[in-house]
């Protein structure tokens, strides 16, 4: 029997700072029919705050470390300014929009990670087993189309400050069992290029074993291989497609135009 | 055939900025059986960050002016830093709380006040009908308890400033055709005082009559005159009771104990 598809689409990168590629881009979301969440990260509003109200951030590693001030200033720019600004412009075009973190509903539980080496804060660890399937199901059900920030929580009242990128990939793991998942990574970039310096160096498709390849060769530049490994982890847990390209080329990707992105298959 | 009991709870004033009060209130809010909704004020949150910020804010005979940057701080504010911990509280306590705005499901929609002598900028007036009593009521079969900031949108892609005592009658008002409604309105104060000045001099009940005969005497003062103004309204949209009192004394309100605020009837 043919599954129903359902569409888990992240948006990161500086379309979040721009009004107006952000509007075309929530037009285009809500024009995709069926089932869809969609998934926030929070472009460079946080680092604006916390330069205005002088909340020093520290990064390891090109991470951020989550302090308690850091994570108040998430919940207010992802959960709050980013997430209800997304809402109302959906809700404008006709799509039935709400705006969660994984507290709301326990829709999403995070464990905290453990200091190692370092201690990131206030930080939660997702995994696919983290997302409440009956809940997020249900709501598909009823035709709302959940927007999620990168906020999760541990059950214990702890808020927690999420990677968004891992966010989408366990929400699409969660649907896999129910639905025909896509999961696209939309962003301002075309792709994953071949070439770093050559921005026509776009991969059309990479494969399971393509993929494993450039690993031994070490081919795949630094900022995109947690991208990577995380969408092949996605297939590997029964994601029918991961699509890594420009926000404003989605629709074309769910229509897999040539040129629309780089296809991730198995 | 008696109907099912439905509580809509705002809390206000100090006890938002007070960790251990909240923390105390939710727990109590979290322990009432049936169906509740919870509204929530902001306490002096948005005062301390505009102040941080250097946005200077506008009053207008007691009432803010919503200019671009406060509502952005409003959503960053209420719909993020409040709401969410109010949120993962709640589900620390095992209610299933979920945070909304009114863009949310469309669930509460405002006009934006049209300018008059003064223009209040982004603010949102709402009436019974403002709600989707539908999504609401889903929301409730569902034994979600929805968390409401007083946030509301217009549709066309706005988000507006709402008063919270409103957006929680408005509620209220909602569920009353198929609800036993009571409308609890909760802050630092033990209820409404007979004179200002002697904080023993609190009223056990206030009757439609009786509140007539205050109006005529001028004998309220002038903070609370919207509170009780807005109760009444609830009483004759089919409210079936509105108490005034102390965050700390929910529960007895709700169980009817002596002393535990001031109690509206028709």
């Amino acid at each position: 029997m043919e599954r129903e598809r359902a569409f888990v689409v992240k948006i990161g990168g500086k379309v979040i700072n721009d009004p107006v590629a952000l509007e075309s881009f929530l037009g285009d979301f809500a024009r995709i029919e069926g089932k869809k969440i969609l998934v926030h990260g929070g472009g460079n509003l946080l680092e604006t705050f916390s330069e205005k109200l002088g909340i020093r951030q520290t990064m390891i590693d090109g991470r951020r470390v989550t302090d308690a001030e850091t994570l108040e200033l998430a919940l207010m720019v992802y959960a709050g300014a980013i997430s209800k600004r997304i809402v109302a412009g959906l809700q404008k075009y006709g799509c039935n929009a709400a705006g969660f973190s994984g507290a709301d509903m326990n829709l999403v539980r995070a464990s905290k990670r453990k200091p190692g080496a370092h201690d990131f804060g206030f930080v939660g660890d997702v995994e696919p087993s983290s997302v409440n399937a009956e809940a997020l199901g249900g709501l598909l059900n009823e035709n709302i189309t959940p927007v999620f920030c990168a906020v999760t929580h541990d059950g214990e009242g702890q808020l927690l400050n999420t990677n968004a990128d891992s966010l989408a990939y366990v929400l699409a793991c969660a649907l896999a069992p129910a639905y025909d998942v896509q999961l696209h990574y939309c962003f301002e970039r075309r792709g994953v290029m071949r070439d770093v310096n050559d921005p026509d160096s776009i991969l059309p498709t990479i494969t399971g074993e393509a993929y494993r390849r450039m690993l031994e060769e070490n081919s795949i530049s630094g900022g995109m291989l947690p991208k990577l490994d995380t969408a092949f982890s996605a297939i590997r847990n029964g994601v029918g497609a991961v699509v890594i390209g420009h926000a404003g080329e989605l629709v074309n990707a769910i229509n897999k135009k040539e040129n629309a992105g780089t296809y991730l298959v198995a």
